[in-house]
Order: structure tokens, then C-alpha cells, then sequence
């Protein structure tokens, strides 16, 4: 059977940071700069203070201070055999059994935070951002609501992930609040467009994933070889503003309905940590084109719960229960797709998701199918009601991997909804 | 009556660089690394030479290096101020009778460049590119042949710049070839989508501008202050490929169909050198919505051309003839929609026009329109015909605004159509 790994460092049984995680993230520390580190129980271990210390001094890492930085960026672009070297030595280093940090109650003093102690920053610069629809249930709901469940999916949906560029600088890490944007909306028996505060804020439950290696502009990544760019995940609330949407999407995308702001966890959970909860795509009708095949494509079996608590709450309410599982493309076929004309992926570039929704109503990923554009409110247990998210909100995203007696988990991404701003 | 103003550098009546001009860019001498400098003639004059002997010593622009770099974006951040004085410092150096630099050999030598022994780079790290399509020409152009002359224009479009964000990544300098993407079309009377070389080509005519001093994130820039936003304009050619946009353009906006490739000339001429051409907006009705006016709102009179020249042909021709002036929204207008949700710009992004056709036949800016689709292919003058870019055609767009005696010019941006990749 399989046995947890165990660290010197105390590890809760429902933490989502044990030996077998080890996220990477950007933060600073009381006194210093942002320099890249790991998550292990409720610390932060310090990578660039064992970086100083000689013990990345590998053929695969040590070429310079990658972890000295404020971005994951420099450490992205060496690839997978640096990242596997640099899991095993961070993994060995912290393991029960290994004296060399254990014992060092200096090097320990100096190298470790408690994460309640440190601010986390983006985990890299992120130069392009793209935002894939890869949801069944949530094109499909939304499609319904738009155009009857008899038109639901455009001809394409099937066929390619459709996905779309969202905008980079407005990304920012968990945390931070988020406020109410104007914009122009229309209501639907109105002449003309009104100019105010968006009426229905959402939030958009996504997971994101993290490019290493890019490829060069003009040279497509085939599908089989597409894990070999990818990092790690993180959570991803793309916030949006719903009545802005309706009525600017049309015929070139979204645009100021989601620009204002997209949240990001701060940990990125690798694919080598993800590797035991892989699991078989679900099958897809009709058969992908064949640059969209590949022979071992998988999903992961990540659970992801929404929570949502009003100003008046006491403790967080969940209102989304669902899994990473419930994605119709993969990660490896959007990076296939999202190369195939030759557009060039560079290190940090993040590809999200979009909704993540599930067959059943619970699973829902947004206000705007929970509610049904609005049609049923949800009732909160303290009475309340919910069309949309309301100023004083907080919206936090949790997901995890459930392993046999171990979690590996990507903390939370959260924030609360400023009311918009006077003017 | 104006006279124009004289350099001691020789300048061609019909150069688009006199000392009216002064566009800035970043290049690379034969030897050395790249740094900033501006256009004069058929000269570069290396400002980094002058800011290392102390020729911007002054309180505007004396903070630190921002011309020894590979990139504009010091200098952008630095704002209008800063850029007057720079202008000022470098058109009075430049002048006939100043005789620093006109009587210093040594410094003369270390300082110009011929152009034609420089590599432009981007002028700037664009760290967000969007794209607006405001042309009314094109817009309804586009829309007639997609949906039929009622249903041409969304009903959002006169009242709002319709805009996507574009992929920053693959932007690219004038002079690098561009490569025919794959991507999946769909027939009309097939069933399924086929996978393969595009084969509907376009370029798209159009220009941009660069951002200077950014604002914050939830911190719209009222339309009044716009101009303190924009540092200059540069031409652009938005490389589409017709026939995957078709497919995969719903609901999402364009994707595999842009993001291979896009291009911008390398010399970046300020809303100071332009000044002399603004012109009043043309009428908008409906009338915009408050956020969306501006007392004195102007656009430019620019002229504009795209030249083909196929494999075969021993001169370009002009295919198309425009203007900057037949766009329906301004840049303020375009600056003022994009952030009144609260997305932050930042020094450097890029904010694009979409395809600058007019009323007439001739001024349409893509084979989509001037070809209706390929319906009515264009005969060139050595008797080949053209329905989309063909591989091996070069597409050159020039671009300038004629004063009395001189022109503040634009160069171009050109690039070539290499063969799709052997898969």
C-alpha cells in the first residue's frame, strides 16, 4: 500500500501542502525581497537561501539564481529535467530521515516562514494570457440561455477548444479585492445603452496552467510532447461582469466584461505532483482531428468547491461542488491547439480553463448558471438571497487531489467585491 | 507661411524622417547592443550616445538611462513632459544652425548610423496588445458578407469600440516573414472540418499606438486625459487567415486566425510630430455616451497604402489607398472605453485600430473586401490575379501624413509569405 511521505516538518492531515506537493510560489518575507519558494505544511521553505548555500549546484540547475527572483520565470524556462532534479532534492531535503536541514537549527531559522508571515505575489510575469471554454455543461448552460438548448453549442465547440486571449496586466494574485467595474449595458427593452455600474458581478470557478519552455514562433508543439511545456496549475476566478458581456461580446469576444480583473492562486501545484491523480479523458464524440490525439491523453481527478461569504455571514457558504474532471479538452490538446498555427507560448504564459461545470446543478461554476441568469436566486443560510455577487462578497475557490491519506491541494484563490468606485 | 524646418543631415524632400518627424525606435549597430534612437534622414541618431554625454542632463529626463535599452519602455513611462523636452533638446541638436554635433566629427561618426546598417527591433516590450475594429467601412464590409447588408453592423457598434485583446507574443518587427498557418476550416458543404494550410491569406491595414505612462488597475482615464496616455503611433499589419477565422470566430472572438503572426513598423512617431495633422472627428450618431466625448476630440490626416509585390512582379503595386481619418472612433474614445472598467494599461501596450477601409472601392484594407471573399479577384499590372496572398507575395503598408514641404512619415512595415511548414 502506499505510505504518506513523511517530513520533519509538521504536516496537519488535511493540509493541502504535505511532502508529496511541494508548490512553488513567489513571496516576501517580513524583511527582504520576493524570492521563489516552497510550501510545506503552514511554511514557506526558502529556495533562494538554499540556492545560496550550493544545494541546486546540479547539471540541470545550477546555471544561475533562478530562485534569487521575483518570478518563477527564469526557473520555468529550464524544463522538466530541472524541475524533476529540483523536486527530488527539495523532497529528500525535507524528508523525516534526512539530518541535513533537520538538524541545522541556523540554516532552518533562516530558511524557513510561516506562511501566515510572508505576502505571496504572482508566481511569474505572465506575458500572454489565454482563457479556454472547455466545459461541456457550462457551454452548454450558457449557450441555452443565449440561444435555446437547440442551437446550446456552436458547430465548432466539438470539433476545438475554443478559447479566446484574455488580458494579462489585470491578473492578480488571491487577496486582492476586486472592484465593481462601470460599463455599458443595455437592458433588453431599452433604445439605447445606460452607462453604470455592472448589476450582475460573477465569479467563474477555472483552473489555469503554467508554461515552462516555450516553442518558437512558426513551430507548433505537437500534442505528444505538449506536458513537456507545461508546469503546474493553479486556481483561477475570472471574474466578469455579466450585462457588460451581453452586450459588448458580439462579434469579436469579450472584452471589458473581463478585463478588470482575473485572480490566480499563488501555488503552483507541478504536473509531477499531479502525476498520481491523472486519470483517462472522458471520451469525446465526434473523434478529434488527428493533431488532437494523443494515445495516453488524461484529465486529473482535482475536486474544486466554490465559497461564497456575504458581509453578514459568519463562516463561508459553499455553492459550487465540482472536478477538474468534468473538462470535455484537455491541457494537452489546448496547448496543441492553441500552437498548431504556429503562435509561440513563452515561459509564464497562462492558459485557463474556463467554468468548470459538471452535469448536476450543484456543479455549477458561476452565478450566471447557478442562478440561471438570475431566475433563481440562491438562498444563503443565513436568509439571504444571491442573483449575483453583491459589494462586501468574498468569493473564494479551493481545489485539492485526494490522495490515500494525503491531500495535495492548491490553497485557495480568493477575494471580496469593492463597490464601485464614485465618480 | 510654414517653412520646414532644416537639419544640418541631409533630408529628401520625400523622406518620411525630416526634422519635423523624429520617430523614435530601437536598433542594433553592426557592433553593439540595441539602443534608442530616432529617425533623421536616412540616418539613426544613437541617443544613447547623447544621454551618455549628458545632451538630457535636465530635470524631465535626467532620472536614469532610458536610452542605453533594448526597449522604449523607460522612456514611454517617463510621460509627456519628459517627451517634449527630449523632442526639443534633440530637434534644436538637429538643427542647421546648432553647431554642437554639426562641427564635432568624432561625435558626428560615434552617433549616426546609416539606416540601412542598423537591425530595428520592437520598439517597445508590448506587454498587452488589444485590437479594435473601428472602422465603419470595414465593420459593415465584414458583416455585409457575413450576415447580409441589414444585419451588417452589431447593435453595439456605434456605440461603443468594439475591441478584443490580440496575442503580444508573436508581434513582430516590419521585415520578418510570416509563415501560412494550419489551422481547422470547415467547408461549408462538408460535415466535418478539415485540417491544413489556410488558404485565405489576408493582411489587414492598420495602425496603433503605443502607451506611455499606464493607470492604475479600477482606475478609469477620462477621455480629456487620453492624450497623456499615448506616446505615438506606428503602422501595422494584422496578418488573418480568413477561412480559420470563419470557423473558429464564435462565440469567442478571432484566435488561431491572428495570433501566428503580426506586424508593426520599428519607428514610432509621437502625438507631437502629428499634431500639425489633426483633424476634427467625422460626426457620430448616435451621439456617444458622455464617457465616450471629448470637447476637442480629433483624428489624423494619414495617409495609408498597402503595396503586393508577388514573386514575379519587379515593383510593388498598390492595392489599397486610405486614410487614418476614415475610422469612426478615435484613439481617445478607444483609450477611455478600455480602461472605464478599471483595466490598467501599461507602458508599452499596444492598442491597434482593426482594418482602416473607406467608403470606395480602393480604400478597402484587406483581400476580404477588396476581393468580396475571393468573388472578384484582383488583377495585377504583370496580368496574375489574387484572390487571397499567395506564399512568396510581400505586403508593404506606408503610411504618412503630407505638411507643406515635407511629410512626418511612418517607413512601413512589410513582410513576406513564406510556405505553410512540411508536417
Amino acid at each position: 500500500m502506499f505510505t504518506p511521505l513523511r517530513s520533519f516538518i509538521d504536516v496537519a492531515p488535511d493540509s493541502h501542502f504535505p511532502l508529496e506537493n511541494l508548490p512553488y510560489g513567489v513571496f516576501r518575507p517580513a524583511q527582504g525581497n520576493a524570492r521563489v519558494g516552497v510550501a510545506i505544511g503552514a511554511l514557506v521553505l526558502d529556495l533562494s537561501v538554499l540556492e545560496e548555500q550550493g544545494t541546486f549546484r546540479t547539471p540541470e540547475l545550477s546555471k544561475s539564481a533562478v530562485f534569487a527572483q521575483d518570478s518563477l520565470n527564469s526557473f520555468l524556462s529550464l524544463g522538466r529535467p530541472a524541475w524533476r532534479r529540483a523536486r527530488e532534492i527539495i523532497q529528500h531535503l525535507l524528508a523525516a530521515e534526512t539530518p541535513e536541514l533537520r538538524d541545522n537549527a541556523g540554516l532552518r531559522d533562516h530558511a524557513f516562514h510561516q506562511q501566515r508571515d510572508v505576502t505571496m505575489h504572482l508566481p511569474a510575469h505572465i506575458g500572454d494570457y489565454t482563457d479556454f471554454y472547455s466545459s461541456y455543461h457550462h457551454a452548454h448552460n450558457v449557450g441555452t440561455m443565449l440561444r435555446g438548448p437547440e442551437n446550446a453549442l456552436m458547430p465548432n465547440w466539438k470539433w476545438l477548444p475554443v478559447g479566446y486571449h484574455g488580458r494579462s496586466s489585470s491578473l492578480v494574485v488571491s487577496g486582492t479585492d476586486v472592484r465593481r467595474p462601470y460599463g455599458q449595458t443595455k437592458p433588453p427593452d431599452a433604445d439605447a445603452p445606460i452607462f453604470g455600474p455592472s448589476r450582475s458581478f460573477d465569479y467563474e470557478l477555472e483552473m489555469a496552467f503554467l508554461i515552462g519552455p516555450g516553442n518558437g514562433l512558426g513551430e507548433p508543439v505537437p500534442i505528444e510532447r505538449a506536458d513537456e511545456h507545461i508546469f503546474g496549475m493553479v486556481l483561477m476566478n475570472d471574474w466578469s461582469a455579466r450585462d457588460v458581456q451581453a452586450w459588448e461580446y458580439q462579434p469579436l469576444g469579450p472584452f471589458l466584461a473581463k478585463n478588470f480583473c482575473t485572480s490566480i492562486s499563488p501555488w503552483v501545484v507541478t504536473l509531477d505532483a499531479l502525476a498520481p491523480f491523472r486519470k483517462p479523458l472522458p471520451p469525446q464524440e465526434p473523434e478529434p482531428l488527428p493533431y488532437l490525439r494523443a494515445p495516453n491523453d488524461s484529465t486529473f481527478d482535482i475536486q474544486l468547491e466554490a465559497q461564497l461569504q456575504t458581509a453578514t455571514m459568519v463562516a463561508p457558504h459553499v455553492i459550487t461542488r465540482t472536478n477538474f474532471q468534468n473538462l470535455y479538452w484537455s491541457i494537452a490538446q489546448q496547448l496543441a491547439h492553441h500552437t498548431v498555427g504556429g503562435c509561440n507560448l513563452q515561459p509564464g504564459d497562462l492558459l485557463a480553463s474556463g467554468t468548470i461545470s459538471g452535469p448536476s446543478e450543484e456543479s455549477r461554476g458561476c452565478m450566471l448558471e447557478l442562478t440561471w441568469r438570475g431566475a433563481n436566486p440562491l438562498t444563503l443560510p443565513n436568509g439571504e438571497t444571491r442573483k449575483w455577487l453583491e459589494d462586501g462578497d468574498a468569493l473564494t475557490i479551493r481545489g485539492w487531489a485526494e490522495g490515500d491519506g494525503y491531500r495535495v491541494g492548491f490553497g485557495e484563490v480568493s477575494g471580496r467585491v469593492l463597490p464601485a468606485i464614485t465618480r
